[in-house]
């Protein structure tokens, strides 16, 4: 995967005029961003209410035929080359991409279909919600998300500009990858997060009465994806097949082995097992962006302060750090209720003045420590 | 299991001494929510330097030895049994609970440690952390969590008292269940969602470099569990092998049929497939009750100030606040990045101050905004 340098300007190569295919969450909030920079949108779907309704949201007006620059073609996966083609073949767009979660197969398709290739740069802005629709749309939904730029050999200089302009206009960051590459990180990234999430929901109609009130917020979390549209995902899936099916099949013997742990290992291996499996997981986390889009970020130093809760305290705290030339990096959140008496507050500063921050901190009275 | 009646007075029964074993995350939160409702409580742990950090956050004072009228004993799984054997060979408390994720098998192990099974309510409270230690204490760590009272036949009616009144002392919905079904569904509910997060993230470092900035906020949700303590969760794990072991089957079995789907079946069936298991992971998702997870928290007005990246520029902007005595309730995420030329910081304040903040922020030179 590239990520592609900053354009000289975020209006540079932007189409004028964009019609958008598919008023869902996806279409209408591209909509919505590309009016905020001026862009002429233009609507149609399927489903007429859709378009009245991201037009009320002030996404843009109904494409009665015209003419545009740029075709978005925001539908499921198995719907991208029929949609492509249609455009095409009414002649109304000079170039177009799409937001498919998937990228291989719709390729494939649109070969079969007849699309003319040129003017077309897969594309998926990685960013959505779990209620789909136009009244769920946000003008912001892909500030600083990836978006995914898949160009083909065939794909012109035109349309994969007009594409990573429009990205850029929508405030998301475009990098690219190729569509095999693509679909292999969507499998561990999106797609089998997506099954999992919906397999250990559905187990919880499977307890006895009540006891679902001993999920907690873990449970929540783990499970928030499974609230996804069943349609959609579908599509998605059976338009991933090969990928989706060897992680799910790692997943699967992984969980196997744990199990036969559990049910033979002695309590040291146990021990060694989870152990090895949750310092992955540990591993695996850290790799995450700290903003989505971002890359990892530089690894603070992070102090730890108490403090009590009245007006002035976390002033007096940073006013003293500013005094001694100690550059604050971030600050973590303010942990605390009305009702209690104190709360800690997290500091991120260069690792390398850290341990000398929480000296001085305890030197002026402070209780204070640095968070390994 | 069964949710109890309310009682009566939230203090009726409730210890007015209380010691703590264990000063991390559970035990250090259990005194600030007790200490709030002016319980005496007396803090120890085998790290000094948890009790003295839980100590200045004002969750307690250094446990002595001093008797206590219930002990809680806040330590992982693996410990439970010993920790309460200590407390009652000394002699220094009148009954006790425990707060552990397992419950059958701590029970087992104390029967075998000889504890006094009368003195002893099994308990716990399912509200947590990824991250643990007392410097993540929060005084309403429990508010409108559940608190689950396990109580054996050997248990008195004074210890079960004294937990049920501790329960709701904190803010907790106390309901019952058995040890064996308290397992059942936390291994489903908790243990395997655990699990799972940790594999999942643990497939991040196999990708190629860069690939990882194309996880969406589903993967951050799906892995959010996978920071969690691993020697905690093996004690858990291990504390419940049966249930865990026979969950991660049923998944991997689960995974493994939807993989011959995605291989084999035909479009038709690949669609029914999915949609089947997406549509039970939805009836799954809407049995949890929509009361337990919200938090009480009052609505804040939050207000957005943008910020140089330099030192001392908080703490001026703080010092403003705290001179004009405006009580600050939170403080968000400071997001920035070294590259960006500023920041934007949110802080939260009583909604009806917010308006007249922005006002005199914007007065004395700053950019701000009041978030709706």
């Amino acid at each position: 995967m590239t990520p592609l340098p900053s354009a000289a300007s975020p209006a540079a190569g932007l189409p004028r005029r964009v019609g958008v295919v598919g008023s869902g969450l996806i279409g209408a909030s591209i909509g919505l961003a590309l009016r905020r920079v001026g862009v002429e949108v233009l609507l149609r779907d399927t489903d007429p209410e859709q378009v009245k309704l991201a037009e009320a949201m002030g996404a843009g007006s109904v494409w009665q035929g015209e003419r545009v620059e740029h075709a978005v073609v925001a539908v499921p996966p198995h719907a991208v080359a029929a949609e492509l083609r249609a455009v095409q073949v009414a002649g109304i767009a000079a170039t177009a991409s799409d937001v498919a979660s998937v990228k291989s197969r719709p390729i494939a398709e649109a070969v079969v279909a007849g699309v003319d290739l040129t003017a077309w740069c897969p594309a998926h802005p990685i960013a959505g919600r779990e209620r789909g629709g136009a009244a769920s749309a946000q003008a912001d939904l892909f500030a600083e998300r990836t978006w995914v730029l898949c160009p083909i050999p065939h794909t012109s200089a035109a349309a994969l500009a007009a594409t990573e302009a429009l990205a850029r206009a929508c405030g998301a960051l475009p990098v690219r990858a190729t569509p095999a590459r693509h679909d292999e990180a969507m499998a561990a990234l999106s797609h089998l997060p997506q099954v999992v999430s919906s397999l250990l929901a559905a187990a919880a109609p499977d307890l006895r009465p009540g006891e679902v009130a001993l999920a907690g917020q873990g449970f929540r979390d783990a499970t928030r994806l499974a609230e996804s549209d069943p349609t959609l995902w579908s599509s998605i899936l059976e338009g991933n097949r090969g990928p989706v099916a060897a992680h799910a099949r790692r997943l699967a013997a992984e969980l196997g082995a744990l199990a036969d742990a559990l049910d033979h290992a002695s309590e040291a291996s146990v021990t060694k097992v989870v152990t090895g499996m949750m310092e992955r997981g540990r591993a695996g986390r850290a790799q995450l962006p700290r903003k989505a889009g971002t890359q990892a970020a530089r690894p603070w130093g992070w102090v730890g302060v108490v403090l009590d809760d009245r007006p002035g305290q976390l002033a007096a705290l940073l006013t003293a750090i500013g005094e001694w030339q100690v550059n604050l990096e971030d600050i973590g959140p303010f942990e605390h209720s009305l009702e209690a008496p104190a709360g800690v507050i997290e500091l991120a500063v260069a690792p390398e003045v850290a341990g000398e921050l929480v000296d001085r901190l305890i030197a002026a009275g402070w209780v204070a420590y640095h968070r390994s």
